[in-house]
């Protein structure tokens, strides 16, 4: 269904021919701070047309917070939020009507319900994760205040290229902030004298995006003046050949997948829920909920299938007051499907986008033999996009799992009788949750 | 939770140390023929104990039918179900009680419930994944009656050792039978003489798997003599060298993992709720929820991140009936989140087994160091006995996702193989409401 | 939560002082025509302002659908509606800021989320049920389509004002239709002259609503002229007296409250989930759901508590093509949990309005005694306006228990009165399976 | 479906004729002491065969705890538990297999499932409810653990016999405990000398229940000599009308209903979930999904309707240490269906039942005219062994509530990051409970 959890519960709607897309969010405690521009970034980040690297659609996707607030805090009630469609006029590529799109839902949905929206996907279309990306930036609002809970996603192959194998451990230890991912996966493209730069000035080819010595270097842009590519890789050499592979196969009207890779810090122990619900299992779907993903692994994953238990087993060594640390983190931040404190890392494999303008040899509805090419403007890749997508599910399966531990083990309701004196105050507490709540209640 | 699915509802219960391990099975269409008989085979295939490739504790796993059924058949009741615990007596290896196994999940179920089960793992045990392979069962048999739905799960690598590329593509387009997988992969082993033999005769050596010339071989036992191995990987040759590779760490007391990969045909078509329960995700957060497990991936998975559109879209042709089939599956028998009737092909990644009999340094739960070894004998390797519990766990996804879709449809879900001449339009009307749909569709 | 249903899932969100309310309604078959106007009748019955015995605050409340359908038809995906709040100004009564009102949720909300909403019950209050009506109404519709189904709600009693026994017992045996309760149920008042005339042009009296006698009435406006007063009692006679002790209420500054009577005719059999989801379970927390409700009773009631067995069993009969009928319906629709196509008949217990004008003597938030009087014009009986309500709650939980008997028996539900000649076979073919039954049974 | 609560979660399985009946708890915290000890009291006071007043069959009914402990202390992981059926033979009554059972669910699980158990009801049998008896007296003693929490539920009326006005409301606002429930509403029959003897020596009339003066008492046997009869009506008077009434309908083979009242004291303020998942409507689908329930009410219930507003709103006076109290308690314990603090006072209407041995004029499955009478000893009234069942239903919607009211409000869970020195004492406490833990950990 269009339902995601189970005391944080998230129910999204919206295709991209009606009046909006947009989120129901249930659970969310009360007295949290909590305004549009508390999500609009992230709405904005996944964004189609944000640069030449993605689709030039331009979606403006302003957020309303519609219910559930007042005077900037959260009432405990649910939130309401929706993004306008701004055009709303009828999906118009043509040929589509009458031929499923290969890699596309249309066969399916029309099996499954019998019709499929004639806006190019409906519900399977990218847009519908508008409500998805709302929502988890609402948890994550809430978990950074809560527990400091860090969430970064980077891009980290794309096609053939992927980060060097000791950039990406590096990364996978110290994960970059948002920011960073945002800043050094940044390039701008002087497309006439054939070159990137990044935004400390390094040159690259635009052809295999290999750095170009100063001295050889073409004359152009500089970086503020370059067109604007996002590739949210944070190690510029990198994102240059990724750079480079996407705008080749732009021209070649093909496209390409590739790999995210996300690491939480700050995370909670104890959370998840034996056996169905472990926390890499609620994971899994999370990931594989979003549209494009086929593959998800955490911690060393399929590398870890092929090492031997006393190389991949995490040894323990004292950490902080009480609790345990390990020396190494092959499992990726769970035993036994319950947070250990690790660091969180993971893996999403994403497929080549789907809509590609070249001739595809495919058939009808009706099986009769067709040539189908998508006309329009395709992003040859979607990863750049991505990491909005699987930031706000992580932050949902997350705060799900928070809450879940917290019914376990959390601080006692008081009834009337149990009240001593003195203990009022503290009694009250447990109403109140630890961030700050404005006076003017 | 122990619950999984959401008309399909399979609660399991018990840890090693109690009176047994189970399931209740809520949701079963009543007059379904139904025995212990049914259930018991995936039981023993799961059991350790079944040769040197695994533990060797013996536990006969003999299956109880508690409610649900009535002279053999359901009655649309819960069907509770009981393996009773053999040997009770408490878990009863060194050095655990104070120091918390490396890889295991005592570290962070002490965390989360602030106790754990005395028994080694508790509900983290492999033990608790019985009641999944009994409910497994059960949804088989109804799957099979109802849409002759074959699951077929065997063991593709063990550490470095992989099956060849061909025959992975050769059984993945042309899965092999339960009883092929276990036949193929059963290997007697003349440890004496040195050699494993297959059900054909074969000889290998012993020390790396590598096929042995009948004029050079050695003499010993026959196939009937030898003592069993079951690899439950179906490519003799590659069976004998994962053999090899075992019984080279069982003497170095290490342990490794691997992947297995699992082809479902008979799929009906339409299965999976958009958004968030995507038939993948649902089977994804059901792989990951088995002990163990690390990956997963759908279809051409990973390889499909680095592919390119061209190639990775499967295209359309004329199929039976009313339907469509796919010249290719790339994508592993969904799109958009739904079953296309291709079949479903997945893998997952399963890591070490944690238990070695090796020195650890690790600490205690205090944090002070500590040398530890997990004595008794262990499983170098779990992934021959993983086969039951991942077709399990895909039967009850399946049959959830049946109910969900015929529940929509107020009819019932057909496969591609189903579908005999004429019966197309009756196949499409699944999708057809009985009020009338305007014609402009 | 905001959320209700297995299969038919609604989420509704929304304050009175937010930009909107409305519900996301997901789970509904795809091609069913629906539009705005299949919905907002049932909000105008909902509405406030409706008529002197109702506030006097003025909502239009026009609903928009915001996804989920094309060209008319739904699609299969979620169905997002909303209700714009026109006057999002403050709740400016006097008093309620620093003492909770009695018989509302300040108290309870605030000591539950530590806040609330500034606006007069927020999430508690009557505008809340707007997203239930507006989905009541979704699944009313497709009911009406798929069998038929009519549901039937009027106001059985205010006060100490009954319906007669034998009306209240002729109306549950052939029920009234909406429209007839909207016009027997509905006067004109000539407050001048002091009396009430139905839409018949009977007079009664404004004071005790007894029927005047045609030559003693007075003068005076004519029905059509009257303000009108919809009391959704359909009968004039007991209506006039309702709206006399209203009037009354009204003047003396209090409140009441009173019973509802709810009849559903074209009931598939079948429906409800045993042990815990038995379909007057279900019903029942659909009712007690609603803000103001006290009780609950379903066929003959807490009547039947003091029956004997021997009266209150009820024979069965043979009834229409293979399935029973029973002589009597004491039980009102159900036998064990599960509906037996007789008609499902059940009462709700609405308790008196808790706004009242006159002063109250309560204390602040803070224990200090405080005089409170709720400044504003107060409905003194919500019972007129709760029809909608209730039959939107028992559309939601017929339709979710129908999708779910239709998941198990993979085919449509019958009622009784769509089984004609030569159906029968078919009808008991809903409970059976198409594999093989061994007739022993 | 078979399961019950978001948190706090049961499951339960078994008919008559099968091995046996019992339950899953999932989602209790760990270590609260629990064993058999703690569950079997109130299944021995569900049991029939308790007296002459109930049904004569013997069923011993002993519970055993299947897993989820350890010690005698709660792991956090799934309790099982099983009571054996000991007499498996099929059901024997005449009649019933060739004409469904007038009252009984026979006809709509035979409609619904397509068959149904053999042996008189199957799960919709009495039988079905030791799971939740057993699942209830969990939550009960972590209830009382944790809040002091106490239920009591007793008999308020028998058909016509009703509890004193003036007596069931000092009930109400002082509940009796359930020793005093059972003392006190225990009666010894002298059948041969005509009266009843309560645990006073106080001696009453067999025939009407009048108290008999004891100079004009017949001689016979003393309370301990006489056999036992439960009404659980703890008003001796009341108890001995009540006893009279039942054994009147024993001898006219007839049967009837009646009340029970439950008061809760020691309630948590703040549970419930609005909207939909109110407490008193959770608390309501819990009532009514017990057989043979018709009705519910909360607080004044149904003569609230009748009620003004000026008298049935409940004011507030201080209380203690930051809480409110109400002056009085017309609400039953919610206001906006969120509780209060108020003791929570309800009502369940039970229908007479259904089993009599009289001829009933009735017909078979196939519609032929049917005289059917259900031979065997029957209970006239299932009053007296209800209390059990009501008070497990309530515990367990009362554990689920505080649940998920503390993951709202509960204690934060500690990351490693966070702990500063000193805290870590604190941090660990998170996963422990407040109730002792033995040292042996």
């Amino acid at each position: 269904m269009s339902s995601f959890g189970t005391l944080f519960k998230v129910s999204t709607f919206g295709e991209s021919h009606g009046v909006g897309v947009g989120c129901i969010v249930d659970g969310l405690p009360a007295n949290l701070p909590l305004t549009e521009e508390d999500v609009q970034p992230q709405l904005t980040r996944r964004r189609p047309g944000q640069s030449s690297l993605t689709t030039a659609r331009n979606e403006a996707d302003t957020v309303t917070i519609l219910s559930g607030t007042e005077g900037g805090l959260t009432l405990g009630t649910p939130i309401a939020m929706m993004v306008k469609n701004q055009d709303q006029r009828k999906f118009d590529y043509a040929n589509t009507s009458s031929a499923p799109r290969p890699g596309h839902a249309d066969y399916t949905y029309q099996v499954k319900y019998g019709t499929r929206a004639s806006s190019g996907g409906g519900r399977a279309s990218a847009r519908e994760t508008i409500g998805r990306v709302a929502a988890g930036a609402v948890a994550e609002k809430w978990l950074q205040m809560e527990h400091k809970t860090m969430i970064s996603c980077w891009v980290s192959s794309i096609m053939d290229i992927d980060l060097p194998k000791d950039v990406a451990l590096a990364l996978e230890s110290d994960p970059p902030t948002r920011k960073e991912i945002d800043d050094f996966g940044t390039l701008a493209e002087d497309e006439e004298n054939g070159f990137f730069i990044d935004m400390n000035g390094q040159k690259y080819s635009r052809k295999d995006g290999e750095a170009l010595a100063p001295a050889s270097a073409p004359k152009g842009k500089s970086f503020e003046e370059g067109k604007k590519l996002y590739t949210r890789c944070p190690h510029p050499p990198t994102a240059a050949r990724m750079a480079a592979r996407i705008q080749q196969l732009r021209e070649e009207q093909d496209s390409t997948g590739g790999v995210v890779t996300t690491v939480v810090s700050g995370m909670p122990v104890g959370l998840g829920e034996p056996c169905f619900d472990k926390f890499e299992a609620e994971l899994a779907k999370a990931m594989l909920s979003l549209p494009a993903t086929k593959a998800f692994e955490i911690g060393d994953g399929f590398a870890a299938c092929r090492a031997r238990g006393s190389k991949n087993n995490d040894l323990f060594v004292k950490g902080s007051d009480g609790l345990l640390k390990c020396k190494t983190n092959h499992a990726g931040g769970t035993l036994g499907g319950i947070t250990s404190g690790e660091m969180l890392v993971f893996r999403v494999g994403i497929k080549p986008a789907s809509s590609i303008s070249q001739d595809q040899e495919t058939c009808t509805f009706d099986g009769e033999p067709h040539v189908l090419a998508v006309k329009g403007r395709h992003d040859p890749c979607v990863l750049p996009r991505a990491p909005p997508l699987v930031e706000g599910m992580t932050a949902m399966v997350l705060m799900d799992a928070v809450l879940r531990q917290r019914a376990r083990s959390g601080a006692v309701c008081k009834t009337l009788g149990e009240l001593g004196a003195g203990e009022g105050k503290a009694a009250r507490a447990v109403a109140e949750p630890p961030y700050k709540v404005p006076k003017s209640e």
